[in-house]
């Protein structure tokens, strides 16, 4: 043992602090595990709505499943995915995508292209995908090969968030106020590349301030790093989502988005503006190489979605979505009123209080998420929901009317 | 535009740097995707031994499958699948699983965990749990809450090395010789508290010094985050590899692997000592909690691959497996030959000359990867090959006599 005490090798905490986090977040998972809201069990008698605990016979509605449209539980994706086992009698080729690939995942790759008007990079998740993509915006390689300063949104995703020290290595990272485009302007004005990190559709609810992000981008070549998983097959003619519908693709913007939400399979996919960049990419991005890929069920269930996206079903789906978030909107109207978007929050400040509700509504047959900082910023807690296009009015008015009810007595 | 020239935004390159890694390697990866070897599309009609670009019709086998058993393309766990699809009607549940866990991956957890003789945490892949749970080692969450000094070994794998600026904002992060255990208890000797991170069976090949290792915990304390994802399955008595075989769980080990190589399905488990580290890990550890978890087709092959591990077929598995490696050892001996572990390395030292080989082993029937730095160090360079429990002796003898033709030539 050394004589003298150990010098202090406390990190810096730029970017991350994990002490701090879990001092203040902490205590309210505990609280949600302890009043039985954490590590739930259950049977899918229908996938959805009627999830019920084996031991208990509970039955309630899962009120936070971010599956929008229900496809996650749709026959045909359902035998899409059984299709492809058959197909390829594999569960994968066990070697890196790289390398080898399925026809099945070109076909997907190529397929998805189609229909989102972009080159498409998939990846075992969106998280994956941003792990390898993001450290090469950071140094510059999807551009010049000069570094660029990359802005994070403060309430971008935390699969992003988590890159942030990564990128850090290879150049300047700042954090911004949500949807600051004045001070993204000023860093435009201030350094000649900058890259922004945000969501497209937040994960938490609102959305990115797209028109003066493409405003930017013309000005002063602003990169666009963003991730539109929440949106993704729910907004778009095709599905393409909220920002490849208002956005082109080019040489300054990726699009990444999970294929495990409301296009109801698994993994994740990068819109490219080019083949080179999907080269370039198909490489060199970190997972996206060196780790899994879809696996071969989801890459069947994909393109089985694929086949829906193309149908009249996709709009059907879309309408009946709209219908429920205008349903609910009117009914119970939250600070996101009106947006068109499926995330909802109600706020009730402390974790306590959201805990509580949770609780109780879970007795009653709904599953709703206690959401308290980290998730969401300190005296903000309370609810997060989202609307799907397999909810019927009846139960979205039986869920509000219980929320109102158990609100009353706090 | 700023009058002066912007400040320099190169970002310290302490633990990575994309511009250097580029530099040297891209020129290696364009030749191999000159010569045809990346990227390569194929149909399966037998998983890994007849692999057949569907354009040319050329076949040829897969000689660099981590899919040492085979049991990726075994039908009992493609039926395996298709029930966990049958029976859950969803791909999955589209909640994250700190909330809602669908009963057959609880049932998987159970299974494996009684198998491994561990806690399991299940998780997208090894990536995901180790990118969720090594900052949590790092800033000493996982013990007694103050930080620990972090030494990776030079050779753990990218999965690994890519959360090195993640830990480094909470804690010292160092990085040592490849099983250098004297600058390990040096540091041991320096600090109270320090965690080494390595692989078991190293993906390029070799393994860790456990017994050694061992020691360095039993006298200092030392915390050991293995990935064993290159022998899980092969080795032990119910599959549980390397490592766990020769390793006790306790507070300070904790072991990840991927279901998707010897186990043959996909995603990825962290061994744990506790069911409090669980439950911990479970609501803390990163993507394990925000991003996608292993859908519901690969938790049923993940079942099916298990009552497989209970049966004699594991050990009779493992006897070919070992079998197999044994014959090449002796037919084609190579720096790592006798370690019966199925990674092989044939080493040509430029990666031109890697590229070369390759290829003409690919025109005559066989894929092997041409690796070069930053996969293996400088002047390394060469084909990475493994040996599975699916190979018959004369493919291996047909393999290692084209490789003595071909290099011959050189």
């Amino acid at each position: 043992m050394p004589q003298n005490s150990p010098p202090d090798i406390t990190g810096p905490h730029r970017h991350r602090n994990n002490a701090s986090m879990l001092r203040a977040a902490d205590p309210a998972w505990q609280r949600a595990a302890d009043a039985g809201l954490i590590g739930v069990h259950v049977d899918t008698p229908d996938a959805n709505n009627r999830l019920v605990v084996r031991e208990t016979g509970h039955e309630f509605v899962n009120m936070c499943s971010v599956g929008y449209l229900g496809l996650n539980h749709h026959p045909a994706i359902i035998e899409g995915a059984i299709d492809a086992l058959r197909e390829a009698q594999a569960t994968w080729l066990v070697v890196s995508t790289t390398r080898i690939r399925h026809n099945l995942l070109v076909r997907m790759e190529e397929e998805l292209g189609d229909l989102f008007g972009a080159h498409i990079l998939p990846g075992a998740s969106c998280t994956a995908l941003t792990a390898g993509i993001l450290p090469l915006v950071a140094s510059g390689h999807l551009t010049d090969g000069q570094p660029r300063v990359m802005v994070f949104d403060r309430y971008c995703h935390f699969c992003m968030a988590y890159v942030k020290p990564v990128c850090a290595e290879e150049t300047l990272v700042l954090t911004c106020d949500h949807n600051d485009l004045d001070y993204l302007e000023k860093i435009c004005r201030q350094y000649p590349r900058v890259a922004y990190v945000a969501d497209g559709a937040y994960s938490m609810g609102g959305a990115a301030a797209l028109a003066g992000l493409r405003d930017l981008q013309e000005r002063y070549g602003l990169f666009l790093y963003i991730d539109d998983s929440h949106s993704l097959s729910i907004l778009g003619e095709n599905g393409e989502g909220f920002v490849r519908s208002q956005l082109e693709m080019n040489d300054l913007t990726v699009i990444v988005a999970s294929l495990g939400k409301g296009f109801g399979t698994g993994g994740g996919v990068a819109m490219l503006g080019s083949r080179t960049m999907f080269e370039f990419l198909h490489r060199h991005a970190g997972p996206v190489g060196w780790s899994q890929n879809m696996s071969l069920p989801l890459v069947g269930a994909s393109l089985a979605s694929a086949a829906i996206h193309r149908s009249p079903e996709l709009g059907e789906l879309q309408r009946r979505l709209r219908e429920n978030i205008d349903h609910f909107d009117r009914t119970f109207p939250t600070a996101f009123a009106g947006n068109g978007l499926p995330v909802r929050r109600i706020t009730v400040g402390e974790p306590d209080d959201a805990v509580r509700l949770s609780e109780e509504l879970f007795t009653r047959g709904f599953y709703s998420s206690a959401v308290f900082f980290p998730i969401v910023p300190r005296g903000e807690a309370g609810l997060r929901i989202m609307l799907r296009a397999d909810l019927t009015t009846e139960l979205i008015d039986d869920f509000t009317s219980n929320v109102r009810d158990v609100l009353s007595t706090f």
